[in-house]
């Protein structure tokens, strides 16, 4: 009945004599609340026994009260700067060791905690803390599909509006008018909306001054965020016709993805996921093209663990999600990448998203 | 001629042999490019003097090419991890201390310099780094003004279609759709529509249990985000009708904040404009409902410095751009708050915000 049980194991096993959260994926699973990480620092402290603590900007107060929190809590207004109650804390809990988000926690918190508390050593727990996300609830589950299903309606409305022409940002400004008509609360991520050579770009940047032609290949990845889960799908189509080697590229990319679906139940691990998917990549002509791993986990973040990429022995469990995006790029040519997001089951698996794979034609 | 004098200077100034930016609005003043700053460090390290190095994810490379990058790249590849590139930086570049971006970078990326280069002294430099972007261009401010049209194009849109009734919910999510239909990339920062006793929570988040009720104020605190640049904007209104008691309130807000903006001009501080403002709310007879300082610098970042605030002696320079928002909060009653983001001029201030200030009922 302890919500803390699972970090306070950690700073057990990590030899540390705490757990700190800052506002995050982690923060918003324990406490079902978010909060604005901007330069105020927000920190809660989880010893291995008895009472938490935190530090929380007067600002929040009010905010933080919902929370229940069982621990001292030490305030700090703007006037005053926030070291006296990084101070304070650390004279309530003792502290020589302390476990935290490294990617998460920024370095004027690191800061603030080594100053409060001269010979602190910081471990970077980003791996453990984050492990307790990858076994998704039944709640998060729904949300992550109501997430997705939201992405899917906003990109089967923006296909019909593509036309030969049309720059990649004015596609992109469909799209986000649609997922946030069809009730996305924000963006996963900045999504991306590139044609063409553009498509090339893994994290490319929709352009204002190219017009998709006659034969372009048009990608979009891109997701909607709802209740604090995200969505993530990529679907590469064709403007106008499909070149036939484009469309064998197009059919190399889709059998890894399918490949990795198929090879996605309990007790495989995440290498065997990227190695199945990538051994389609390179078993094909287009071995050259191949320019990252698999995939990744998805919930509270939009990448978190597991790492679908070969060297990762982590064992897939039931109710965790992993996005399957294989993806073959040219430079200066052309990038197919098709991205689904993979819901591990009790005897297999199922893919939360379900917009249509074959090659499509638009425009 | 160099690009990276300014940041040369700063190293020199605090002793460091380098500055280090991360993706960030830091990063994308000086590179004019924005990269998604994931699980993958990507770090450009600027030494005093010579060429620049970077580490760069390889997924990344092709999007690094158009910065037009001097100096030398390490990159690494997801299958390998990133220590190997980090270790090759160090080899390339010795470093014993590095001036960081402290509310940037995050712990993991910190622990990835100091495992690479033991006994490497990090120095929180966000001050000065971030102290580059407080006078903005020609072509920001044109970006802000832009920004700012159409969150309050959006703003007048939802007003329209506001009812005794709705949910903040609602609200909100009419409030999201009408801007990014005018021209949103993005929300400036998570929006806040919070109606009566939620107004008093300075970062409140929108109920889908609460109707607005005849009587309730309805505080909007939003921005639109175009080409990298931020709008914040708040303004309060009433539904349905303004209890005696509130316009009390609303009227004194509405005297701190017009008194901020007539004491915003070149040479004065920033200390100088939240005690202008602020005084005129401890005047009042509701100076216990004092939560917040009166601003914060307005750019690339939503806050970022000069911080308005008591104790703040930075002077206001031509071109820098600071919010004033004076609130007044009764917990468990109302919240008003009302936020202009104001240009400072050669000769005084200019209002970008343009949006209406007088009490208004709506509903």
């Amino acid at each position: 009945m302890d919500r803390y049980s699972d970090y306070r194991r950690i700073a057990r096993s990590l030899g540390a004599d705490a757990v700190a959260l800052v506002p995050g994926a982690n923060f918003e699973r324990l406490f079902n609340a978010s909060f604005h990480s901007h330069e105020r620092p927000l920190v809660v402290v989880i010893p291995v026994e008895g009472a938490p603590a935190a530090i929380v900007p007067n600002l929040e107060l009010r905010s933080f009260e919902p929370l229940g929190f069982e621990g001292e809590v030490f305030d700090w207004r703007d006037q005053d700067g926030h070291s006296e109650a990084f101070a304070a804390l650390a004279r309530h809990l003792p502290l020589k060791t302390l476990a935290v988000e490294g990617q998460v926690m920024r370095v004027f918190v690191h800061h603030a905690l080594v100053t409060a508390i001269p010979g602190l050593q910081v471990l970077d727990a980003e791996r453990e803390i984050s492990a307790l996300r990858r076994v998704k609830t039944a709640d998060e589950i729904a949300t992550m599909e109501c997430a997705i299903a939201t992405s899917e309606k906003a990109l089967a409305e923006v296909l019909e509006q593509v036309r030969i022409g049309q720059t990649e940002a004015e596609v992109q400004s469909f799209l986000t008018q649609a997922l946030f008509r069809h009730g996305a609360e924000d963006h996963a991520f900045g999504p991306i909306v590139a044609g063409g050579d553009n498509s090339a770009r893994p994290h490319a940047h929709a352009r204002v001054d190219y017009a998709l032609r006659d034969g372009d290949c048009l990608l979009f990845d891109f997701g909607a965020r709802i209740g604090g889960l995200n969505a993530d799908i990529t679907r590469t189509f064709f403007v106008g016709h499909a070149p036939d080697a484009a469309q064998e590229v197009y059919e190399t990319v889709l059998s890894a993805n399918l490949r990795g679906i198929e090879a996605t139940r309990p007790g495989v691990t995440a290498h065997d996921i990227d190695d199945a998917t990538t051994s389609v990549l390179e078993a094909s002509r287009f071995a050259d093209r191949i320019r990252h791993k698999t995939g990744h986990g998805l919930g509270r973040a939009v990448h978190e663990a597991p790492q679908v990429m070969r060297g990762n022995h982590e064992i897939l469990e039931p109710g965790m999600v992993i996005t399957v995006e294989p993806g073959l790029y040219a430079i200066g040519d052309l990038g197919i990448r098709i991205e689904d997001d993979v819901l591990v089951t009790d005897t297999g698996c199922r893919s939360l998203t379900t917009f249509p794979k074959d090659l499509t034609v638009i425009g």
